[in-house]
């Protein structure tokens, strides 16, 4: 730290994002990644941008926004788009959260949360999970604060259900509810029917999993025109340009061609539960996860020993030393077959386990 | 606004980029995007790269950091980069600024920097330029407070010495000296080479303007390693992924080939220098730029119209309404042939204006 960092940030830990070590080639189920590429449009796209890019990009992306909004069902002004998903939830914690109005979510969930709170000086509070690491919604009816929930919730996998999301919006009218659905289109339900009935709810989602595109950056938030309108203002007060040009040529190609993604899910999901159940054979809590990561544990082989062997063994997968969580790790879904060599090793190290006792 | 926006952003007037009118073919003379597209290397490094963007980019993006260190002659850990120049701003306005260290600015420059301060909530002041647009730099010598200023100034392209620079920053040593360059390769000189003689000043700069990359946006900070550290801090808070691969890897090869952009900004100095001249000729006030732009006014038209009529001929240069600068235009130098028709419709517009009397 210099001797200039101000003050203000004097309880701030960033985050810390999933190592991406390079000492070897790894099957890389650590950081939520699809396994499958960009689709042909994509790489199209891209290259027919790329002689462009000494023109600055439209800073409202008005074709993408467009597309998005039409597969969604809402206007073009209810759509925000964004570098990333992180950096609408930072404006939204910039925009509607502040001394008078803190926030609220569960103490296991994305950590980045907490970064966002402490960043923005903003007062927050965590609400510890169920036994089981559900989110109990009752927790936040009408506690009038705001809220911020990943649906499904990271690194669980657990949902809540519309009704219960709808149920937490509705009886909270003075306060933002945010649902972060990056994982949403892995089998939960998506609150973004709901903002038509509701001026204080924040849909946000990521093309970062499902639609293959952590590399590009692509996020965006759904809500009330007056909310995105809040927000637009965030963003026209930080980076106007804050989506490039390849990105949102990106984006919008990957809308036109948005039925090679879903069928990417499905594959993610059938072989996410191939593996569950072939944990759950091995003696695993395995949690009933509805997005593109598995959190298991087993009574056989702590949290971090099971990681380190896997490493050992080529396979990465994602450990935090949360003490509540500590003997789980979160294992990204990659390709039927990236998932049975995932099972294999674990199998191998589980049996040179047993032998050495 | 949302009934939910924030009160302290009561105060917060967003920026306003450049209009990008879509009616019909401009000469696109008011956003001083380079004329030049970028080199064959940054197209196939970026093609290169979208296969790979399931995958998140390396969020040191070192291999182009590394470039860049090497380039400028210092070390890596001296240098973060950034989604455009207007984030790496951004960061240093947050780590360093606060109420007990407020900003100073010239009253006319680059119409972000009151943006940034009011949206971190930071005292700023603007300290008039001189009756010829030039910074004083007798106003910022021993004044104890953090301080931005663009070398060269937009939009005048006005430029203070490196002795100048280096007066301000050993005379505050502590508080800290952004020093924004982004229009210094085309003619101004750059700092970098005092970081190391100095803790408090930190250079911004930007592949936009020189580099031909507005629509990828790269920017970057050189500064002491304590400096970097506090603004990767930040960075690490609010978005680890803030460049995205493609851009990252079109940095890596826009720096393999910078002698292409050297060669471009020569040819851009040339016609600026020839622009310059011939409205010289014709009666204009032009300041003395070392920019891609010129800043120029005539007594025989306000600068209203002169914008309105050049428009209309399908000729777009930026005009502002602050009173002081009223009277002008920033006009983007392009290429040559660019700058012949510009001035041709100038020519035009005077002679009808003449003729009308």
């Amino acid at each position: 730290m210099s001797r200039f960092f101000s003050k203000k940030y004097k309880n701030l830990e960033a985050y810390t994002p999933g190592e991406q070590p390079r000492d070897m080639q790894y099957i890389k189920l650590n950081t939520n990644e699809s396994p499958f590429p960009p689709s042909e449009g994509v790489m199209e796209a891209v290259s027919a941008e790329v002689g462009k890019l000494q023109l600055y990009s439209d800073p409202e992306s008005t074709a993408a926004t467009e597309a998005l909004a039409a597969l969604y069902g809402v206007k073009p002004t209810e759509v925000l788009l964004t570098n990333g998903s992180d950096e609408i939830l930072n404006f939204a914690f910039m925009a509607f959260c502040d001394d008078e109005h803190p926030i609220v979510f569960p103490d296991i969930t994305y950590g980045f949360y907490p970064v966002f709170a402490e960043l923005n000086a903003i007062p927050y509070e965590k609400i510890p999970l169920a036994e089981d690491f559900s989110v109990r919604a009752e927790d936040y009816i009408g506690i009038h604060k705001n809220i911020v929930i990943a649906n499904p919730n990271a690194p669980t996998g657990l949902t809540l259900t519309l009704d219960e999301i709808e149920e937490i919006v509705k009886s909270n009218p003075d306060c933002i509810v945010i649902i972060d659905e990056a994982y949403v289109d892995f089998g939960g339900e998506s609150a973004v029917s709901l903002i038509h009935q509701y001026d204080n709810l924040l849909v946000t989602q990521t093309f970062s999993k499902s639609r293959s595109m952590a590399g590009a950056r692509l996020g965006f938030g759904i809500g009330a025109e007056s909310l995105i309108a809040d927000l637009r203002t965030i963003k026209y007060s930080t980076n106007p340009y804050n989506v490039n040009r390849m990105t949102a040529a990106a984006g919008l190609a990957a809308i036109k061609e948005n039925e090679y993604y879903m069928e990417n899910c499905k594959k993610i999901i059938e072989a996410r539960e191939m593996t569950r159940n072939a944990l759950l054979e091995m003696g695993f809590d395995v949690t009933n996860s509805k997005a593109n990561f598995l959190f298991a544990k087993s009574e056989k082989i702590s949290g971090e020993e099971l990681y380190l062997k896997l490493k050992q063994k080529g396979v990465l997968v994602r450990h935090f030393k949360t003490e509540k969580i500590k003997e789980y790790n979160r294992i990204t879904v990659g390709t039927w077959e990236q998932m049975e060599t995932f099972l294999a090793r674990v199998r191998e190290i589980l049996a040179e386990k047993e032998k050495n006792v």
